[in-house]
């Protein structure tokens, strides 16, 4: 059994809300992740939810704010929040640039050096961080959602559509959804990728649909008031995509709502029960 | 009107976020504020539910692990946050000590220099802040309640006893009900109220209900798992003082719960229920 460290548990809505650490192979370093418990997953396990997190984010931002912790334990789900990149003074960075590397390594295996021994945050979502989970809490992995925010709605949205079968739903809060042509993203895929645009296709969702890929059905939700909704999100380039390619998805548009916590919290209820609606009754 | 600065404002939960500043003539210096506005404040003024924070704490760690607003949404009704203390280069203070000064200014207004000037956490908050919220915001100050975390929960308790017929209603998360004799708070008593520990008794729920001071009813809640508990806490101090008076005294011990936001925010939907009921029927 591969080890973890519990930073910290506490009790929250009569589940254990945990910050754990652990060595990890996939990126070379230690990463810190955190997961909630519902009390039912005392009794049988749980499904469990994937939440991913924006730039310049870690586990913690969500797991503060993001007010999941009523519905999931309700509900009986597991809630599980990576970190966004690798870290440490051994990494690869450009401390000075937030949207590459230190929090904003956009959950993919880099191809190019030097970042290749640590920039594989997909492999870690994907594969090392569920198996992990698996080992050491009372969840049951046939039955996976994904959900994230921003980088981490692009990161959910990938991850859903490249893994049909894997995951049972997918949704996203104010997702980029088309990082290979979003200014937030290009600079770094480039760095992480190497400057052939067919290699950015597998972590595009816009790409991967044309390409393809398909996933069942999507819930999005974005803020009109969102100060990065015309450069950085795009969601009606999501939404030509799955027109075109027949998937079923449900774009959301809020009045007056922005990039916030306070826009993720405000409808994070009405995620964490799509999810169980699909979790639940398979 | 006195004049207030916004700092930010985001939507959610379909009302407004704040965070607010302004020059506070008790404190003698620029003080931050948060509030709450659910949607129905458009319409007609809102009942208003204070919140005090505990030491350390500023008005920020409600605002972001609080969850209080879904339900404050839902009902119609406004919650305030001030600040625990008066900050700044001019303020005096002891920077290694958390259990004094800046942080942990104990809702008392000093009688000891150098701390007169600014250290008037009291009148701030019984006085000063209401009359600028009810300026700025459409809020009905004549129903308001009160309620607040552990130093926050010994100002929700020693107010509202303070001015009965103020306030319809208090409660407070693992309050510091006897701070004459906790380890916590006797050493800033002493520094900001002098020696004589009479004078003590005047922030002190416990002195304050034995010295004839009423509130029709309080709701208490208190994690077993508090490390605090034994040695800062003593809700049974309150519970004795309360039956010796035939004060109404709801007290609730939780298994396994600690004294953080996991705690208050598990609860917080059962106190903005509580003061909701005594609020919206008057």
């Amino acid at each position: 059994m591969t080890s973890i460290s519990t930073i910290s548990t506490t009790k929250a809505y009569e589940g254990i809300q945990g910050t754990y650490e652990h060595e990890s192979h996939s990126t070379g370093c230690k990463m810190t992740f955190s997961v909630y418990m519902p009390p039912s997953a005392e009794l049988s396990p749980v499904p469990v939810i994937w939440y991913l997190s924006g730039l310049t984010c870690t586990h913690a931002n969500v797991m503060d704010k993001g007010e999941y912790r009523r519905l999931a334990s309700e509900l009986g789900l597991a809630i599980v929040c990576p970190d966004t990149s690798p870290r440490g003074e051994s990494i690869p960075d450009e401390s000075d640039n937030w949207q590459f590397g230190t929090g904003a390594a956009f959950y993919l295996d880099a191809t190019q050096a030097p970042y290749t021994d640590n920039y594989n945050m997909y492999s870690y979502v994907v594969s090392e961080l569920p198996n992990l989970i698996g080992e050491h809490f009372n969840v049951d992995l046939k039955r996976q959602a994904i959900m994230g925010h921003s980088m981490g709605g692009h990161g959910a949205l990938t991850i859903a559509l490249k893994n049909e079968g894997v995951y049972k739903s997918c949704s996203a809060f104010a997702p980029i959804v088309s990082p290979s042509t979003s200014a937030w993203s290009a600079n770094a895929f480039e760095k992480f990728l190497g400057k052939d645009r067919l290699a950015w296709g597998q972590y595009d969702a816009v790409e991967l649909i044309s390409l393809g890929h398909r996933f069942p059905e999507f819930l999005v939700d974005q803020g009109d008031a969102d100060d990065f909704l015309e450069e950085g999100l795009k969601p009606w380039l999501l939404e030509a995509a799955c027109a075109e390619a027949e998937l079923k998805l449900t774009l959301r548009m809020h009045e007056g709502y922005d990039h916030s916590y306070s826009f993720i919290s405000t409808f994070m209820d009405d995620h964490i029960r799509w999810h169980g609606e699909r979790l639940l009754t398979s």
